[in-house]
């Protein structure tokens, strides 16, 4: 299994950081890595507190499935295939902000992003993922 | 109360394995037994770890109402009679995947898969459930 | 990061579950991957159903801090420098019967085991250990 | 209430690497803001998982009570005036390398640090908590 460094990580904390900023958004932004565990995170002055477990919860939740949040999120509704999915796992988040952090077509982590629309969550995750690219 | 061996529950993971090996799915694979307790577990290479959780959840949902997990769903949709049962004991999966185990007519236990579509996890658990008939 | 596969995480387990019938004793039996996630568990018959939860901590606790479990309980009594560290980490266990798994040196994963005394639950995860030498 | 600010929660994180690094030791890096809510976080290549949770909840416990987590211990023990208190609050961490940051005499958060020894861990806290003075 490959696992992302911590420089990997932080060089991914940095990116998404900057575009939150040219953003204009105060955003939580958090990064797990192969294992689904906490690596790097960091709270922007102002960030909404309640998005600090938000944030995590999204990058794990892109871990824990491979995939985007936000996927999850169009399977989980009323009448979908996955309903209510977000009670497992001690809560998941199955909107938009959180996508799978890949090396060299591996996956290696998740970044989770909260504090805005769920729009400029996920603008902010995917500068954080091209950090790696 | 009948109850599940683990010779037989091991035969469950068995079956249920070579099904998911066939159908080229990596699963996560769990039976417990008429207490609703684990009893055995095997996580494939490279399924998905937020379905360690949910494998468990679907097998206990399914013993908890002596039901397929996905018979819950039905019922639990807004407007329905059970609506959001899932946030109960701990979290429900009302979706498709978990199975009660029977022998001789009694249940004895139930198996939870998931890893795939609803469709291959329920596959899966089915294969799972042959092996005890 | 090195993994531990299924068919090792069964290897060891198999050979946990031979000792603890050598033995006679009546065992819960799981394995962690490097990630601290479940990878395979089995629980004989008649196994107390508290150690399910045990044997997972046991596990966990031996990969989250790679030592046995035992180790920490020696820092942890009273007067200890890790006194009541097992409140962490939504619970841990720090009694023998905890072990990391290495292969090649390099540690990919852990067996946790508990249904007896800790001296046999000890000897039990040894055995597991000793199948990926 | 004066808070800490990402800017000075980074310089905090940095100083504590940087120490940690000097120390050969592989630290799980936490900094809470005057609320007791997680500002930043980092968890060095190869550092123990379990500490992630531990790192976060010394920084708690030093701004819940805004003293060093190590002083609660002195009070926890058996027979102490806060026997047992490591059970409120999700699970407190009374032992060394949780330490209040303060800036011009006020609290702004703290600094929690696992991943070694307690004496380890308290010197890479302190090396963090000098970065604001």
């Amino acid at each position: 299994m490959s696992d992302i460094t911590l420089e990997q990580a932080q060089s991914v904390v940095e990116a998404a950081h900057k575009a939150a900023v040219e953003q204009g958004t105060a955003m939580n932004i958090a990064v797990v890595d192969a294992g689904g565990n906490l690596k790097a995170f960091v709270r922007m002055d102002g960030a909404w507190l309640g998005s600090i477990d938000i944030a995590q919860k999204k990058a794990r939740t892109a871990r824990f499935f491979d995939m985007e949040s936000g996927s999850i999120g169009e399977l989980s509704q009323p009448g979908g295939s996955l309903y209510n999915i977000e009670v497992s796992n001690g809560g998941l988040i199955s909107f938009p902000g959180g996508i799978p952090l890949t090396v060299g077509g591996d996956i290696v982590g998740a970044i989770g992003v909260s504090g805005s629309t769920v729009e400029d969550d996920r603008a902010v995750a995917a500068a954080g993922v091209a950090a790696l690219s």
